[in-house]
C-alpha cells in the first residue's frame, strides 16, 4: 500500500473572506478541498472556481472545508491582492482565499517558468499549474492533487469517499441539500404523473 | 433510525441490451442505479439518461450496476418496444434496459392518470413520474428514490456513500477513470507551468 | 453568377400543427426555413429543432415561416405518425410539421440506404441526412441546404440576408423581440451602473 | 421615422492589439461592433466577449469591424492597463481593444456611481453598465446600444441587416465560414445517409 504523506502547511501572504488566519492543522477532522487558481486563468474562472463553489454548497461544513489558494506564477503585476479582492467580490467567491507566499529570492529555476516566479505553497505541493485541486483527508494526509478539470460526478465521489473513511464519532457523512422535486406536468426537466 | 425496505422486484416485460433476464437479487453485493425513463420524455433524454451513462462510465462494474427501466405511463402507442429499440440504438444507451410490465386490468385509478396506465414496477416503487432515479444498496435495500434532476456532484457522492458502506471483502470502492491531465500551456481548461 | 433553382414542392403524407395543407407556393413573399428531422435523431432533438424554435420566436411571421419536415430514412416502424404526434406534443414543437411521403416502390437503391427507404421530398432535395436545414427566399428560390449543425449567429445572419433582399413593399425586415435589459447590480449577466 | 445620430467619437487612453490609434471615422463603409466590457465583470467574460469573438470570426472584415472598449466604472485600481494586458493575452482576445479615457475631474455625480468614476466614452454613449454592445452602421450612425446579453441569432440578424443596408458598390455582404458538414453515420450531431 502506498504510504500517505501529510499535506504541507500553507504558506500564506494574506487571507480574504476570513477574519483569521487558517491553518490546515486547525481543520483536522474534516476533509479539505483547496482550489488553486489564478484570477486571470480562464479554466479557473470557468470551471475550477464554480466547481469549488458547488462543492462548498453541497457538503456540510462539518464534513468538508473549501479553501481557495491564489498561486500566481505569471503576470504577477496584473494579479495583485488589490485586483484579487475585486475579483473575489465580483465573482462572489464565498469561501476563504489565501494568497500564496511569493517565492524566496535566489532559488534555482528548473522549468521554463523561473522558479522564483512560483509561489511557495505551489512549490511545496509540486503543482503543475492552475487550476489544481487538492484533497486532504480528515487526518491531514494528502490524498489527491489534480491539475486541470475533473468531472463533477467524480469529484463528488472522491469527496464522499474521504468523508466516509473516518466519520466523526456518532455522525455520518452528510449533505446539506435535498434538491427540489420537479413540479407536476411535463416540462424540460421531466414528466410528472 | 429509519427502517430500510428491500427494493421491490422489477416487473419486466422484456430486456434490451442483455441476453438474459436480470433480477435485483442477482446483483446483491453491488450498488444498483436504476434510471426510470420514457423515450419521449425530454428531461429523460436530455438529463437523466446522459447522467446514467456517465455513472456507468465512472464507477467500476464491481461496485455499481446501472440499469434502465422504460416505464411508459402516457402515449403508450407511441413508445412501443419497437420504437424503444431504435431509440436505444440511436442514443447509444450501453446498459441493460427493462420494459416495465403494463398494469393489470381492473385496478382502480387514484390520480388523473388512470392507474391502469401506470406500469407495475412504477406502481410498486410509487414513482411520481419520469425521469426517476433509484439507488439500491449492496444488500438490496432501497436507499434513494428521486423524481427529476439531481446534480452530478451529489449523485457521485450518494453512489460513493453506498459503495463505501459495505465494500466487498478485501476491496475498496473504486472508480475506473483517472482523467487526463491538461497539456502544458494556457488554454480554456487551465494554465500549465 | 450561379443560377438559382426553384425549391421543389413538398411531398407530404400528412400535416401536424396545421389545420390545412401548406404549399411552398402559398408562402411566396416570405422566407421559409424547413427543419428536416427524424424524431429519433439525437442531433435533431438536441440542436436542430431547438434552433428552429428559436428562429420561429425571433423573426416576425411576416418575414419568416418555419416548418418541420419529418423525413424518416431508417427505423421506419419506430417513427410512425402516432409516435411523431406524441413527440411533437412532449417536445412542444410549435410550428407546422409535414410527414415526408414514403418512397415509391421499385426505385433503384444507390447508396447503402436503399433508396426505397428515403422519402420523396428528401430525395427531391438530395439531402444527405438529418438534421438538414433548408432556406427558401421570398420568391421561392432554394438558397441554402445545410446538413448538420449551423451556428445560431450564422443562421440569424443568413435569414436576415434573405429577409432584406426583397422586403415586402413599404415594410422592412423585422424581429419581434427586444430582449429585456439586465437589472441593476452586478450578476452573472453583467454589471449595472 | 426616428432621426439617426452619428456615433460619438471614442475617447481613448490607449489601444491594445493595434499598432495605431483607430477612429470611427476611419471605419466608414463598414459596420462596427463595439463590445464594452470590464475585465472583472463576469457577464462580460462569460457572454459578451466570447460573442464578440464569434462575430469577428463569422463576418468578413470588409463588412464588420469588431472592437473592444474597456470602460471601468468600479474597482479602478483592480483593472489597470497592466492587468488588462494580461487579461487580453490569457483570454486570447484577437480584436483591438481601447481603454476608455477616465472621467474629467470636477464633474457632478448623478447616480450612486459618482460620475467622476465613469469614463468618458461610456458617458457619451450614456451606457448603463457592462457588458454593452454598440452597433454603428456603414455611414457612422449609431444603430443599437444594448446593455446585457443578446442572443447569438438576434445579433447575427442585426449585424447582417446593417451589412445589407449599404453594401459597398459591386459587393454583397459576405460571411467567411461555410461550416463543415457532419461526417457520415449517426452521432450526436446528426444522422448521415
Amino acid at each position: 500500500m502506498r504510504k500517505l504523506q501529510k499535506a504541507p502547511a500553507l504558506q500564506v501572504e494574506q487571507w480574504f473572506n476570513s477574519k483569521e488566519d487558517i491553518t490546515l492543522e486547525s481543520l483536522r477532522g474534516r476533509v479539505v478541498l483547496i482550489e488553486v487558481f489564478q484570477m486571470l486563468c480562464p479554466g479557473c474562472v470557468e470551471l475550477g472556481l464554480p466547481q469549488a463553489k458547488r462543492a462548498a454548497q453541497l457538503f456540510s461544513p462539518k464534513d468538508l472545508v473549501v479553501l481557495g489558494l491564489h498561486s500566481v506564477f505569471e503576470h504577477h503585476a496584473a494579479m495583485t491582492p488589490v485586483s484579487l479582492q475585486a475579483f473575489l467580490q465580483e465573482y462572489r467567491i464565498p469561501f476563504p482565499v489565501a494568497v500564496d507566499l511569493p517565492a524566496l529570492k535566489g532559488t534555482i529555476p528548473q522549468t521554463h517558468i523561473p522558479q522564483t516566479h512560483i509561489p511557495q505553497t505551489m512549490q511545496r505541493y509540486q503543482l503543475q499549474g492552475t487550476p489544481s485541486l487538492i484533497l486532504i483527508d480528515r487526518q491531514g494526509y494528502l490524498r489527491r492533487v489534480k491539475f486541470g478539470a475533473i468531472d463533477d460526478m467524480q469529484l463528488g465521489a472522491e469527496i464522499m469517499s474521504l468523508i466516509r473513511e473516518n466519520p466523526l464519532e456518532g455522525e455520518e457523512g452528510t449533505m446539506k441539500i435535498d434538491p427540489a422535486s420537479v413540479p407536476p406536468g411535463c416540462d424540460e426537466k421531466g414528466c410528472a404523473i
